[in-house]
């Protein structure tokens, strides 16, 4: 079965800015987010557009299926989702040759800021940047998903 | 917006199984159906698959895209779903000039058989052949996503 490993840390200074290559802006929805079982996220990233589904995670591991479809449909369903939608720019940044995907959240969720590093098992081993903090990977407030509900505006 | 009209009726008589021009078997499953929201519905109908979003209902129209996806995907997606998935075959009947839908279906459903038209407007006229019986199209229980959480056989 496809599946995404992915860790999720808070960053602690600005220092990847450093290493960008590449930044996106995004928009996405979701059409369904039951934090214990299936989410189905409509995104929107430049001029992409994706149709992602997630199963429910076990460990750092979730099922994973990703479908690129027209941007005028992505837009159209993005109707049908909760709202607030999630808006943030991802910068791709390039760090002991791996590449790690910092996400600036906008909107609702403007202020957090979190990092993520795809791996190809749950035992790999990677190089944690000095400026990456605190390992949220396993803190369900964290889930894209779970920002709709509750964005990070309404946690403090 | 992309959207299905579509309207749906019992059947009286086994008259249509004249009519049929082609039968498919189709197994689905939903990654999500919440019947007053979004249904997010995989089905793999012979040797081809489909993932299927559909809103809201109002009236006879809900807003569908459809997207084709790899067999392969479909059955590990399934798995997500919540059981017991809907098993049926699907037959295309011909009947003045227009293709009706007759699903018969099995596994927990069996015994249901519903007749379905695609229109292409709300307003549009169609003859109703002499084996379609009583309209259920805002029955919700009729719609495919309920049939998992409760399937006909447990309607008596």
């Amino acid at each position: 079965m496809a599946q995404e490993i992915e860790r999720k840390f808070l960053t602690v200074s600005e220092e990847w800015k450093k290493k960008v290559v590449r930044a996106t802006t995004m928009k996405q929805g979701y059409l369904s987010s039951d934090p214990a079982g299936n989410t189905v996220r409509v995104r929107i990233a430049g001029e992409a557009a994706y149709l992602t589904i997630k199963g429910r995670s076990e460990g750092f591991t979730r099922p994973e299926f990703e479908y690129s479809i027209p941007v005028e449909d992505a837009y159209d369903m993005i109707e049908l989702c909760k709202k607030p939608l999630v808006e943030k720019t991802r910068y791709l940044v390039s760090e002991f040759g791996k590449t790690w995907e910092v996400d600036v959240f906008d909107g609702a969720n403007e202020g957090l800021v979190v990092a993520e590093i795809e791996l190809e098992s749950e035992g790999e081993e990677f190089t944690l940047p000095g400026w990456a903090g605190k390992e949220v990977s396993s803190d369900p407030r964290y889930y894209n998903s779970s920002l709709i509900g509750n964005p990070f505006s309404r946690w403090r």
